[in-house]
């Protein structure tokens, strides 16, 4: 038993735990390459219901999937100068086709911004060719050179990435938020995950972004997890492809743009902030498997009526559209399937035995809490869809305890290193702006600014770094 | 006008149409890089309708779908040598990452199976781990040396590739078979394309395969197109990689494979065969809008009954879940707005004037037929379900039609030749089953023998080419 089970305890070893984790629940495996990985099906079909929600989301706002070419022309990278410092040093590049060199190397995309926006060039015309909002589902290559970790951190990685242009500054604004505000749903509503929200500082901001917001949440280690980033590129792109359109007033324009992602690393947030020493534990509406139900057979009881009833309350669930597993497998023993299913993530247990049966009930199981519940047969089909939506929620709010107990306010340098190494998390404490007290704090402690809340909070304290006056109240961490 | 419509005739100069098609309805557009292309949100709504059916069939059949990384390294590739032969020629190379060069370049993959099958080695022990069913969507590159088109021949491209292990060699059978049915009913149900299916010859067959099977569609150039290969792998894979699971005998054996896969050059044969002088002509179970509707406002009249009329009848299609546009913009006219919907191969037009209204009834004007047709108001929505079936029916009649037209049998290689340069298409004639025939009327005619029937046909006749002992009738025709 022990073999397949979780040897390590989250809070004794949480990397080694993450990894057991990640591996013994089959999510992802390494891949005979380096620095790469493979998401198996159990964590594919996450991905999936991710996409599936969020598609929805986008296209009933008139945003569309398109694919364009993973391969970026070096001179495009170049163009824009901030952004081809920011990708250059981990681009892959294709240098040969068969046994033929190239005349120009290509680099694996990144990003797609300039591919991308070399074509808007040709696409836009006229102010009734805006706005342009696509988006693209597909696969990025950064050639990491830290240590790679399955979802957090991987050279190649899937992500949906979705470019707009837009006449005025104003549209911009609204669709960069926009865009933050659906991950916000997505991340919260369904992974079950608390995010803040806030803006970059400059120095964190993407390459070639004008500015850049971020949902960041954090991790059982109290390291943050950057979830998504939405950036306003303003017309710092449109102005090197020239993208120009003729206005309603007849003149030529820059267009305004936006562009934003979240990657494949959602799912490594998600094994981190819910599982536990069992192994993954799921919410309900992202889970591949929301119930598994299992028969107990008793030696020397008949198994069909069990069986019977098993089959019957399986058939009214999915019928449902519960997403269910009947494990009736007789190669196991039904010890053996709770813990597969337990380190599989599965949010609700149905176990049937003969006393089960006899009294006209079901034993419920829940992964979040252990807790058994005893629901009459009739009850049964109700009960699930209650547990599971009880089950989504209790997994937000124990995140959300999480993320405030992890959440530390600060006056001073050594208050600040100090919470640091006791407890990590977030820290508040107050900045001056400076990028020179930024950087230094990243070089001391490794704690970075996470970001600046929406609504600024301003203060009468002086800078946790220099004691210059403060500009404002930001989030600092550590992060991965 | 004529700027945005289509310049050339099909039946005039096909080759030429098509890329006006393509350009023009933005299904696709030049990538700036060589050999690559852009599927914009047109072409790519119908690769996501093709997905979703696809997902649904092989999920409801127990394959899920995975994800493996794109780098391949060469050492993988050189392992099962047929299959090298026959990738290595067109294998984009990575050879750096960052400023620094790679220890082993890296392929791109052309196709997954070393990558996949290097894991599946370590996946599988014992009987209890098959089947393994796993499928996934991805990019491919093929550094294609010959004249690219868009969908047709490109650098990139994308595809699904199902790979699976079996225990037994029957279980393998079923699952080549199972997965060429599944193809079939998405391009004949879906696509509405009419295909022919059966083995491919050995020079024909999929580099690494113990045998390939085929579905061939005909375009209205007399140019065969293959839809989608499924293949036994047989135990070659397996013994070049090692997978080996001890059986429920308790010895070892080596598993048994299939891989199976389209692309979305389907996407370029649904232009093909149902494409017309007006411009792409879609199925409507694939197209992304199925119906538009438009006011058609009369100078004088009061504009707003009409456009009430015109929402509510929208409001009620949506409803019934019908992929609707209402096109009421009013910087262009109603005969533009026909000729842009009809470029976009919508099915079904919808239009409401004055008399319309007064008449209490819709215009409705097909697209495939360009049939006009008067509905009673209080029919509409019934009729529009009833339409769009018909046509669906009626696209495929037409194509099967054409298939059959394009369909000959010929006594001997003089008829052989005219036929193929007079009308093209597939030509049925007996074979030796030499592949010196094979080799030799492929380089003096250009023709290849696209595939053998299920069920062969014996006959009477000799070779076409030498002359010997005939062995069955076998389809040749010339092919994308």
């Amino acid at each position: 038993m022990s073999d397949i089970g979780i040897t390590v305890k989250k809070d004794q070893d949480f990397s080694e735990w993450y990894t057991e984790v990640v591996m013994k629940s089959e999510m992802a495996d390494y891949a005979p390459i380096k620095g790469c990985m493979i998401i198996r099906e159990h964590a594919y079909a996450i991905w999936e219901k991710i996409q599936e929600v969020f598609n929805k989301k986008i296209k009933d706002t008139g945003h569309r999937n398109v694919y364009f070419p993973m391969f970026i022309p070096e001179g495009f990278l170049k163009k824009e100068a901030e952004h081809f410092e920011g990708f250059i040093p981990e681009v892959a590049w294709v240098t040969h086709g068969g046994d033929t060199p190239l005349e120009e190397r290509l680099a694996i995309r990144p990003t797609s911004e300039t591919i991308m926006y070399a074509t808007f060039a040709k696409w836009i015309r006229s102010w009734r060719d805006l706005p342009i909002k696509i988006n693209q589902w597909c696969n990025i290559v950064r050639w990491e050179t830290k240590a790679t970790k399955p979802f957090l951190r991987t050279r190649e990685f899937l992500w949906q990435e979705g470019h707009t242009a837009h006449a005025t500054s104003e549209e911009a604004e609204e669709e960069v938020l926009y865009a933050l505000g659906e991950y916000q749903d997505v991340i919260e509503k369904y992974l079950a995950i608390p995010v803040i929200a806030g803006k970059k500082t400059e120095s964190e901001k993407f390459a070639g972004a004008q500015y850049t917001t971020t949902l960041e949440a954090i991790m059982p280690d109290g390291k943050a997890l950057q979830m998504g980033t939405s950036h306003n590129l303003g017309q710092n792109f449109g102005k090197v492809f020239d993208i120009k359109f003729i206005g309603e007033d007849k003149k030529d324009h820059f267009v305004w743009q936006t562009s934003w992602g979240f990657t494949t690393r959602l799912i490594g947030a998600l094994i981190m902030v819910h599982g536990d020493d069992k192994g993954l534990v799921l919410p309900p509406r992202v889970a591949p498997i929301q119930v598994v139900i299992v028969p107990i057979p008793v030696k020397g009881a008949d198994p069909a009526p069990i069986a019977a009833k098993t089959k019957e309350i399986y058939a009214s669930l999915k019928e449902k559209g519960v997403a269910i597993v009947l494990d009736d497998r007789e190669e196991y023993t039904p010890g053996w399937k709770f813990n597969q299913w337990e380190l599989k993530g599965v949010p609700l247990r149905i176990e049937i035995g003969p006393r089960d049966l006899k009294q006209q009930q079901v034993m419920m199981v829940r992964r979040d809490t252990r807790q058994k519940i005893t629901v009459k047969e009739q009850e049964a089909v109700n009960k699930v869809t209650e547990l599971l939506e009880e089950i989504q929620h209790n997994l937000y709010a124990r995140a959300r305890i999480e993320l405030e107990s992890k959440t530390s306010a600060v006056k001073n340098y050594e208050e600040f290193k100090e919470v640091l190494k006791e407890k990590g998390g977030f820290i508040k404490a107050a900045w001056c702006g400076s990028p020179e007290c930024e950087a230094k704090i990243k070089e001391e402690t490794g704690a970075t600014i996470r970001l600046k809340p929406f609504e600024k909070e301003t203060t009468t304290e002086r800078c946790v770094f220099g004691g210059e006056e403060a500009q404002e109240i930001v989030y600092f961490a550590r992060s991965y």
